[in-house]
């Protein structure tokens, strides 16, 4: 590569001879035994595959544009392989397959690609998942922020699983699988304009192994969701919202770190409202919550898993609530805008 | 709406209310009956369907980042539909399911967006393509250039069907069915900072109706592909290369309407060279070549195919070469870098 190569030009995004070097130079030599390979403009799946594993397909996209691209705990990378293969895990999905597209900004350093790629190929190997196709797009310096990365997940749903945000009852206990908030308030301390310090990683890590096994062995899982954008607060509204019940958290039972709080102390901020990248949030019938628990707890990725509360009939049907610890219970709004842009 | 809701905000990709409003009242409402209304975090289809198409799930991903975003003959929305589908239908597959993914730029006119993304439903609808999943994310102004889309496309390859860019034989026939380089010379006339004017409209079109009879028809056709980025020569360059043949165009058969030679000629371009976004190139066994010409004749978007040249042994094995008026072939060699950017 000569010195000329070093950063990303318009050529590599033409379609001519630097694309198709860059295709193979960095993409293919990354994610390997692509069916890519065979340089289609389609990926080609044996369906006989798929029906061997259940009944439905499951098809779900997302762009990510965090900023900064790197930060403790991940980068955009890995968060573009976890992130989608999550939404395919708490569909009760398999996940299979991946797509990956790339939007580069002219001037990127091809250092840092090939180190963004090279995590992301990382991360689809150790989930067991195939990046099988792929698009790489190039604009002009200041027409794009450095990187985004769009991944589109393709899995296969088990047959007789039905969950559903509509599906929560009153008396469901609901769980989550540990730490509130390290994503948002890791991405929050990378950005250098805070001027802040502290040690918190990014919870960025692929569910699927840590929710299968429940799935697989408790029948009474209602909704299950990861926590991303909005943060666990949004995605219990959410179930609360779609199965018209109330959910009522208990708030010393919330675990979230001492860092976090401080930092939310600091900004004013609601930790159930940071974003997370490796936290599902599950509702469980309150027969099967125990086993569920301990299933979580055997778990690298589960084990600060915690029942934080319940499902409760009416009161203040579609809503979130949380219970001080002095007996007093507020509901918990969430807003219409947001705390933090680009945090995924 | 209020007038404070006129253009997009942070808000709107923050995974709050207001997003959902974007969501529901935007996205949702202009296409349709997606199993996205559910609200899970993944679309959920049935294999039975797809095994009853074929035997092989097809899987491709563009991101659109098409500078302008709207132009004579079609805007990103269009573009973004058909030009996933495309690439889909020249790998035979039945095209059945997009995914959408938005990245918008702070400020972007909601009338704008919503008139994008009507543009992508009727597209869909008209191709009988179904959006089911999809994502928002906003970043800062002047972080991203107005708007970008990525497609995912999910279609079903029929049993026994093998195209391959490597499947060109000696002999073979090469056929387009339309004429060259609409849609690079469109946007280039689109773009005022090049100071031109003309009527020239893009090409963008989804091609799987003009291109599944002639697959059903005719078991001789070796190697397709939509001619996008990198051009007619582009492909025809990647199938001489992947079936180490030469490819030998002849130069006076090649569809190129007046406006778009002379733009070219001002410019000092090649229209070989052009971008096409409805623009396929078809490699026919010679024998069933005139059959294949019928059936795309007899299509709206084939009313101007030709045979435009002809698989030749070695010679000059993996090029593409262009007979001249006076007999004289010239080699057209494929650029390391482009003629333009973001075209697509």
């Amino acid at each position: 590569m000569t010195s000329t190569e070093k950063t990303i030009t318009l050529a590599h995004g033409a379609g001519g001879g630097a694309m198709h070097g860059l295709i193979d130079g960095l993409f293919l030599s990354a994610f390997g035994d692509m069916p890519l390979l065979q340089k289609e403009d389609q990926a080609r799946l044996p369906l006989a595959g798929l029906q061997a594993r259940g009944d439905r397909l499951a098809l779900t996209t997302d762009s990510f544009v965090v900023s900064p691209l790197e930060f403790p705990g991940g980068d955009i990378g890995k968060l573009a392989v976890c992130g989608t293969l999550n939404d395919l895990a708490v569909g009760g999905a398999v996940p299979l397959y991946l797509s990956a597209a790339f939007i580069i900004e002219e001037g990127l350093p091809l250092a840092l690609l090939q180190r963004l790629v090279g995590s992301m190929a990382e991360a689809a190997r150790q989930a067991g998942v195939t990046i099988v196709t792929g698009d790489t797009k190039v604009v002009e310096r200041g027409m794009a922020d450095k990187l985004f990365i769009n991944t589109t997940g393709v899995g296969v749903i088990p047959a007789g699983l039905a969950l559903s945000v509509a599906a929560a009852r009153p008396g469901d206990k609901v769980l989550i699988n540990g730490h509130v908030g390290d994503h948002g308030a890791a991405i929050m301390l990378a950005r250098e304009e805070l001027g802040l310090e502290g040690k918190l990683a990014s919870d960025c890590a692929a569910l699927h192994t840590l929710i299968q096994p429940v799935l697989a062995q408790c029948a009474g899982v209602r909704c299950l969701r990861d926590a991303t954008r909005g943060g666990l607060g949004g995605v219990l509204n959410e179930m609360a919202e779609a199965s018209s019940v109330e959910i009522r958290l208990t708030e010393q039972d919330l675990p979230i770190r001492p860092q976090t709080r401080a930092l939310c102390e600091l900004l004013g901020l609601e930790p159930l409202l940071l974003a997370n990248e490796g936290l599902a949030a599950m509702v469980i019938a309150p027969e099967q919550a125990g086993q569920a628990l301990a299933l979580w707890h055997a778990h690298p990725l589960g084990r600060h898993a915690r029942i934080i509360g319940e499902v409760r009939a009416p009161a203040s049907p579609g809503r979130l609530s949380l219970l001080g610890p002095y007996g007093g219970a507020r509901l918990l709004e969430v807003p219409h805008g947001l705390q933090l842009p680009r945090i995924c």
